[in-house]
């Protein structure tokens, strides 16, 4: 089980400072959860995901029942033993896979789709590689090629034996080409399929009901309405936000009233660092992105705006830097001058540059490590000025 | 520059403790050192090199005069500061690259060559890449396929602005598909060079001269003989060493009975398990090889073997555990019960295997790690029972 309490409520916005007590340590709210699908966190070890400043990490229900499978990762004493992180654990259902296996790989995602977004999934629809039923969505493992049905029961037997602090309801993600029919269909589904969840989980793991609606005001009010009805001990927020950062707010602001405000709430694969101060002023406690770290693999570093010019208590602002430029070839400064984690208090740009140019693994390490050190600290910057009254 | 010495001869064989005292510390041999081609050990950063137990580390001039070149190394305070490496650092002259980028592409290297052994290389010809003159070798870089020449000046040029605490003298390293005649006349060629590396070298760094000769008695004697008549501060030893580990014994045997014995004798690219006891035994100092780092790359660790029944003082015996085999999805024991390493006392194989099978970048450090510290222990349990008097 966890506790949730919060501390301090903003009088400038609907931002909150919390923590999140589980029986693997406390989360303070707000905060950035580090995605680690596969039970890792890409490149690092999980002594280093907590050198970042990670304080709770997310692994991927769907990705471990296919491999390595939960009966694996409980012969191994649970998730949390298996990558040997002592410290808060979530898994998510497997219920973002309907769409990023199913309508996601028919139409694409993100910025692909929407060089197809004259496509409109209607109700009754079904993406080409899964099918999704009243009673859950039929999947082929990319491993093997074998059959395999992940439901709501399904869901929760899985997430009790990887036994992560948090599990998430089974639900099924829209994609952003349905209509209004289909996502109302889809979720008094999501909505059957949580009390289903309710029903079926027999651990004591803190369950979050997750919200979905789509973009339609009505359904995430509704959807958001009915998990507050239910005894979830948190809520997760799914599906999609809108075609920008003015509709996302909206949509937030629309769904998070209907919550219980006693309970934390978690934005589920939000969190580029622009969408960061957005969410939490929004009233979102925990949030869970790849940006830091897939953007690390592929040579980029988040670093704080006009180097030792910024001042760490005002607003955080923030640029992309692409090692992989020439220009950083003799560039002998630190990756960021207001950044105390090891790689820049060690190394070189002129370094870093050197290895990404030269195919290394090392760098990805690196790279990876500050960037969620510096998404960590800019989170806390955040919170420092909450706590101040400033946010 | 550095200092030599020898604290031990063994009674049973040709093998010695010494140690080799550079600007940047000590290297207690027998010692293996950790091949850093690109100025890193792949996959690790300088600070976990030593960890594994590392003393020295080898990087490449060839490799690093293309990218990022000598000057931009220079501009970050020399190889050392560049790469965080503060300990005996040695580069190799490029020579190797003379044959794995000219004889070494036409007819491959390693187990690829048996398959076209037919072929002769006979004196005067010329590979395909590269064109081997009397002043040096002209090359084509491959990052943007400019023209480069590497001769012996030019090779000590870099290696001076790249600033290790031992530099191979520019050599010829030949194919094994070459006949007598190249061979000697790529040797009288070698001595050449050595002679005015020699000359040029303006700094205080530590050079070695090559000994070269093919798989032949006579050259081999002639030119350990002719490198022991030069000021050098130590020998590498390079080229073939004929089709077994007897033959290799045996031009060992012939070719350091030739050289200065107060002088420390390095072996070039050789230091598989099954190679170390032999090398030492026949008096070698120190030895380079990427097995550790590159089998650990491909899923590979070297274990001691019989897990549980070995004793340390013993002879040392090993296995090769490929860690992608499904029989260890369920194998919750460490990779190598008698290691000590934080790989070992952190993980299960199971995990291990996991993070394989999930193509992970996180095993491949792991993995690392693990086999230069097997490595590196290899290496001290025999220096162990050299003082012993058991070697």
């Amino acid at each position: 089980m966890i506790t949730f309490s919060v501390f301090k409520k903003s009088k400038k916005s609907n931002a909150r400072i919390g923590v999140i007590k589980t029986p693997h340590g406390e989360v303070e709210t707000p905060a950035f959860v580090g995605v680690a699908t596969q039970a890792t966190i890409k490149t690092l070890t999980s002594a280093e995901a907590l050198q970042t400043g990670l304080q709770a990490l997310i692994a991927n229900t769907y990705h471990l029942h296919i491999r390595p499978g939960e009966d694996t990762v409980k012969k191994n004493g649970g998730l949390h033993t298996f990558m040997q992180w002592d410290r808060p654990l979530m898994t998510d259902s497997g219920g973002f896979q309907v769409f990023s296996l199913g309508f996601g790989k028919d139409y694409g995602t993100g910025k692909i789709l929407k060089k197809r977004s004259d496509a409109v999934i209607q109700k009754g629809a079904q993406p080409q590689k899964v099918k999704i039923t009243e009673d859950g969505v039929e999947f082929r493992s990319y491993v093997d090629g074998s059959k395999l049905f992940l439901g709501p029961k399904e869901s929760m037997r899985i997430q009790e034996k990887l036994g992560a602090d948090i599990i998430l309801a089974f639900d099924e993600c829209t994609s952003p080409l349905a209509d209004y029919e289909y996502n109302k269909h889809a979720m008094e589904k999501t909505h059957r399929w949580a009390d289903m969840c309710i029903k079926a989980k027999q651990s004591k793991q803190a369950l979050y009901g997750i919200v979905q609606g789509g973009k339609h005001k009505d359904l995430r009010q509704e959807s958001a309405h009915f998990m507050a009805s239910r005894e979830f001990q948190g809520y997760g927020i799914g599906g999609e936000f809108g075609d920008n950062k003015s509709i996302m707010q909206k949509m937030l602001r629309w769904t998070l009233a209907e919550l219980q405000e006693n309970k934390p709430r978690h934005l589920l694969g939000i969190g580029h660092l622009s969408d960061i101060e957005l969410v939490i002023k929004e009233g979102v406690d925990t949030f869970d992105c790849i940006a830091p770290t897939h953007y690390a693999r592929h040579g980029y570093a988040f670093i704080s705006k006009g180097q030792g010019t910024r001042k760490k208590e005002k607003a955080a602002e923030f640029e992309k830097l692409d090692l992989n430029n020439k220009k950083y070839k003799n560039d002998l400064g630190s990756l960021d001058k207001n950044c105390e984690c090891f790689v820049c208090n060690t190394y070189t740009r002129s370094y870093l540059h050197h290895l990404i140019r030269a195919y290394e693994i090392t760098p990805l390490r690196l790279l990876t490590f500050h960037n969620l050190h510096f998404f960590n600290e800019y989170v806390d910057n955040i919170k420092n000025r909450i706590k101040k009254g400033d946010v």
